[in-house]
């Protein structure tokens, strides 16, 4: 596995697979790398003979006063387990390669980004839309591949691709979760014994949910008792549960009038926010 | 050469290209072909062996009032220009092809955009950044040649290529003018005899603009000069007369503090709003 810090060491690696014909699935992470990032190694590898991974902690998808600084980083764990499992180039650059000078660009989803994650953070999804498009340009992948535990961020990168006509096909990949149901995260090294003991509420609050479940209660009903599950937990303090379409993200009143919807939640234990969701299809 | 409408036509010919090695270089235009267009498809033949022209009358960067339903189209006589002038393949999408949805993504470039065309014409530069970087999406090009009449349109989009690393080269290409100076435009067209006499008052008010004058007069005594030039025609109806730097376009006190100055105008003859420049780099 190489591992390149700058665009243009980058470009010329990649111009040379691109020559061979070679097609590069590509997996962008944010690092401290856990099985989650694996299967979307597996999902690259098993759609192109190049995977190319991305470790970038992109200050300009964190608000204030979030966990950008202490957000945790190890690259030499990190470079071993992508090279154990088939990355062919890692790249990974730091702030001043991604933004040299003070960027005047943005790019912005409406609509989609108005609930959920994009309600409780502000800008967020700008800072994620514009990142990715950079990558994008500077890895010209075929495909790239994106975790579904962050479901919203899959539906505004597939919306961007679609509006802005992007040559890179997107695949969404199913979360990985513990053994008792958390799902992975960078982020669950934060939580303390007892705030990771009762973290495991979110995934048994969206175990029930069932094409049943949902044809014997109301969307209202639904996030009523799936809130009411997380909040049993002392710990638990929710940001949001939420009932949407998928990938639309929007309030519906009867299941009846969409092919997919999802049941999202946040919840903060202490400092640890975590996500979690779970999208059902007719 | 081929004249195509759809993306899917498109890519199987430009795909076609880019496996032998071919260069490719991207014209996007509205139609209604001037010399300033020629010159654009010279300056691309120059720089790539296959040369694209996209034709499309975008909306989005047309705002309410302003003349998109009426903007002049001719694409028989465009298709034997661009033709004759060694266009390879001649892109003309419809509305439709190019926004098959509403679309949710929106593309901004802040700074740039705040002077100029873009304080008269709100949400213009976002309909522009927004489209030039799906048609880059779409064509793919190695490089691209833009027209310095549009001056800040030119800034705009190399700090959208430079900000999200566009892998597009971006080659300004300097205006073309009638032998009494009126820049050309597809717009000339709408102006009526006289209109089209005293409109050459713009391209006469930037003529005696050069280092020596800039060097004599302040920021403000110039363009109160060609202010007072252009308002002794009596059907002249200014929009905006500044001086900024180029290519940030921003205001000046002096011009020791920059390496390029623009003297930039908007004039309206009757509905018919014309724009010009001079550009005057130390």
């Amino acid at each position: 596995m190489k591992v390149v810090h700058t665009i243009k060491e980058l470009k010329t690696i990649l111009g040379e697979h691109r020559k061979q014909g070679n097609k590069i699935a590509f997996v962008p992470t944010m690092g401290f790398l856990h099985e989650g990032h694996m299967s979307l190694i597996d999902h690259a590898k098993a759609a192109a003979p190049i995977v190319v991974m991305s470790i970038f902690v992109n200050p300009t998808q964190f608000g204030p006063g979030e966990d950008f600084e202490r957000y945790p980083r190890n690259l030499e764990r990190d470079c071993q387990l992508a090279a154990d499992r088939g990355v062919a180039v890692l790249f990974v650059p730091d702030v001043a390669e991604m933004y040299p000078d003070k960027p005047k660009t943005n790019i912005s989803v409406s609509n989609i980004t108005s609930r959920l994650c994009g309600a409780s953070r502000p800008g967020h999804f700008d800072g994620v839309a514009t990142v990715v498009s950079k990558l994008f340009h500077i890895v010209q992948p075929d495909l790239a591949c994106f975790g579904l535990k962050d479901a919203q961020q899959v539906a505004v990168i597939q919306q961007m691709v679609q509006d802005l006509n992007f040559p890179v096909e997107i695949i969404p990949c199913p979360i990985i979760r513990e053994q008792d149901g958390l799902a992975l995260s960078s982020r669950n090294v934060y939580l303390n014994t007892e705030e990771r003991k009762q973290a495991v509420v979110l995934s048994q609050a969206l175990a029930q949910i069932d094409l049943k479940f949902l044809s014997e209660n109301t969307p209202k009903e639904v996030t009523r008792k799936v809130t009411e599950l997380i909040e049993s937990k002392p710990l638990a303090n929710i940001d949001y549960v939420e009932l949407l379409s998928f990938p639309s993200l929007e309030p519906i009143n009867q299941f009846e009038d969409v092919t997919a919807v999802i049941v999202a939640v946040a919840v903060r234990f202490g400092n640890t926010r975590l996500i979690d969701n779970k999208i059902i299809k007719k």
